[in-house]
């Protein structure tokens, strides 16, 4: 199976990194954690995503915040498929770092996560994944159904509390 | 290769949808194009989204404007990666469509793109196709070459006629 | 007496909920509360709405934050009037929310409330059920007195307080 | 039947009524149309408000642009449901009207609905009397199924001319 | 002198009042805090307005947050400059209430100042009645000279502190 | 009686000024144009402000679009009430006009008017002058009364041409 | 006297960068313009900024539109002052430009001017060269001095105009 | 080497001052810090713009918050390049301040960094001072070299916990 790479821009970031490996760790996908900065380590951050699909893996996922340039830089440097997770800092709760990312240019495409929506960025990664991976879909699967079992206990648990 | 279902919500988000059935067609990706609406055809748009894995598909690019339900419906009848095309229509560019898919809840992930960004949508798709596929990412590669060249080229011709 | 319906997303959503229950209470209106979702649980949120009107409801509220789809599926769904209350999570103060269920496209309409007012939400149902109910218009007439009385009072109090 | 008041802050705003009038002519719903402002006739469109229950309204419309007090205006002074319709002027595509009524005080619910939203906003008041009228219910439904259809032909027509 | 009216939509908004009291009572400038809401007590808010010039009023602040109409109700009841007040709530830091109050429609103007700002709210009230009252308006100068003495003095103190 | 003065940031803000011009030749209301930029004339600016006063002027209306300073530098070089009337350019309709003057520091008054509403910038100028002023008032309750009437003419219109 | 570079991320945005040539050729200070893409030519951008200084430039324009990443990928790559020029496409009027770049992580400066304002971040470059060019600084003064008197003679004509 | 100034418009903001001083203080670049309020003491600002450049500054930054006038204020007074820190207060995170700067009418230049970013708004600064100064350029490219190898240590840190 391929592996994800989680670039982060900063250390700081790593909280927002942490559902992420969650999810990944759940789903048995291997990965790769990273700290390389579209500004502080400009080359190191090219070379890794030049050579990241030669180096097995299948998607990137870009973590940044503030002006969030990572996710286009490594989508400059690599075919793979690059996912955004833009994270919060202290500015209209990360609309920047949407911003900064979105509107990518025609031509050099990124795809966006929610605000600081590390599960997601894994999930989404994982749907890839799974797209030929029969077992992988399965637990896919699963996880999805265990979610809906997981509403339905929720909804019958609070009418028995409140309904009348 | 997989097929690309390209879902768009109403007939008239049809021109956001052309930017991408060129990529597709330019990469010779094969593809679907459907009008599904989550608001007026719901079971349509569920019953397309439960089956398309089994129909050959790879990835679901949900194209919306407004209050742009569409992906997440997809996204919830489905395993497949599902990528939001949001459109703009007459309120603030498209950042309604944008924020009604990009904060998706936590277990259902949508990868959005930049809104009428239907080029980027279908490159993203062809991004994830090409992961395992050399010839196709050779060609990606070549299209990433092309866009260099046409980049010196126009840095060049600039040069020409200004700079002194 | 038709019944309302309150329909929240996530059991996380239940603190905005409390609020309309205090009020159904407060008119004796009879209500359900239901944890359905429009991406976890969509065929069981779709059934609800379908059998909604059949089942003695005579609205339905839409509880849902972020991407608030919700509404739109419970709307596609029945022909009762839904009522959508957005809540905020860590998000542009559940402006998301907002812009997630306010611009529903033409023909499926869903009518908003104010993010977090889960009273006003309520309230609005009773107006619903008292067009042709003398006597829970006589109790929201009541109510409607209270709030004066009570605002006349606070003002008494004030000036005697501070106005010289 | 009730009938239905649309009340409009200024004549300039008549062209957003239009497809309101239009829905509740096709469902045979019973109207009126009025000119009154909550600024420059404060007294007539309280006066209105005061007496539509009793006049045989089941719902009103308040149509209003720029700082949108309308909505609130009358709502003050009726306890039939208000449903608003933000119109656009030519700052922030109307977000302003939005604001000026979505956030109501606790106490006093005006239901919102999209920037010049007509066709909805007489939608949702056509479901408010469908509830207990099987007869526009039915048509109602009906109306559904035709939106349904059209999308569905919608679907068929460009599968036709794409597809391959 | 004319006193000055300072209204507030709700008990709650008195914390953004003190201010503008402070304000008032520095300059000596005779006032009355009235509860009055646009909402909850419009006959009895209208009523204020529409007898303040004779009363003795030569200004009216309308205090209020959320949808805030209180400044167009009072505006439309006299002709006394009306100067609004935003308050801020739990929703984009008040910019609800600026938006509520700052495009009144033309014929009808409210003056508004910044979010919870009450002492300058008071201080436009100064200005307006020092005009053509050399006392007050040498008060007022003095206040401006203290301001600047003050910003001297802290210039001043950090230099000391700080530079080389 | 007190003269007007009305302040543009540049000569292109002219369009916007003369509905305020307007209102002033209506009411017979003494007042003077210019053009001073706190940027480009900032002594000039000043200077106007610093003898305003002396000069017979009761109020000065600040126009100007973009990083709008203007009615800061003025309000800070008199004890006169400032209006600022914001301006768009092609920036977000004008809201960066509008938050570069509401916010003004505490101690330094200036009132809002509304984007380009020179209309009420000058009409709220008139209910200053008019505070002690019985023949402006009255004339400036003709004008209410005349909006009460166009707005009740334009009802009746309507209401002959649609309702049934 | 350093050169000025101004490097725009695509042809399309020459419209935007004329205003700031017109500024250097009325100073007669040099420059160069180039078309270099963060995205597309990602090592051409970096090459030519690594080399700015060596190869006699002052400080680099930096162009851009939508997700704006070029002013930081050129900063990353030198230690001359980086001037960022945002502009506008058809997103908000280019606040995500402007908020793609203005945040920019804190150890990698970049300056920041308003959307389009290409006259101004050629100015500001001047400005940069002049602090030590006295003639420069001569050219500019007069400059300022012709803004002034341009105002005054606008003011002059407007009042001759209107001013009774 | 010519000094930086540092003027804040009110001594609440040294806070966000003090990261600006701390970088200036590495570089061994001298300074002033000085509090001049555009509103309160608008002519000790100019003043000090006035001769700023001949009392041996290269650069001015310009620290306010709110309704930020400061760096037009001095950029209207000095031909120095002006460096706006616009600083966050209690509404929007400091996007007023930002708007309120941002835009500068053309002729008059500001640069803006990121909100708080005083550290950005010093070492932008130092760039400037740098560009001819070849000690301090390796200082700061020192500087950048550090940067990259705390962010490379963090990588392989966070390696060694996490990578499997």
């Amino acid at each position: 199976m391929r592996k994800i790479a989680i670039v982060m821009g900063s250390k700081s970031d790593f909280d927002k990194v942490k559902p992420a490996i969650e999810i990944l760790d759940k789903f048995a996908v291997p990965y790769t954690v990273r700290v390389l900065s579209a500004h502080r380590t400009p080359d190191e951050a090219a070379d890794f995503a030049r050579n990241a699909k030669a180096n097995g893996y299948g998607a990137i996922i870009a973590v940044a915040g503030k002006a969030a340039h990572l996710g286009g830089v490594l989508a400059a440097a690599t075919t793979l498929p690059v996912v955004a997770l833009p994270v919060s800092t202290s500015f209209l709760d990360g609309l920047d770092s949407v911003l900064s990312i979105l509107p990518m240019p025609s031509g050099v495409p990124v795809a966006v996560m929610g605000v600081n929506a590390g599960a997601n960025a894994a999930l989404f990664c994982v749907r890839m994944l799974a797209v030929d991976d029969t077992a992988l879909d399965k637990k896919y699967a699963d996880y999805v159904e265990s979610m809906r079992e997981k509403t339905l206990a929720d909804d019958e648990e609070l009418q028995k509390l409140i309904n009348k």
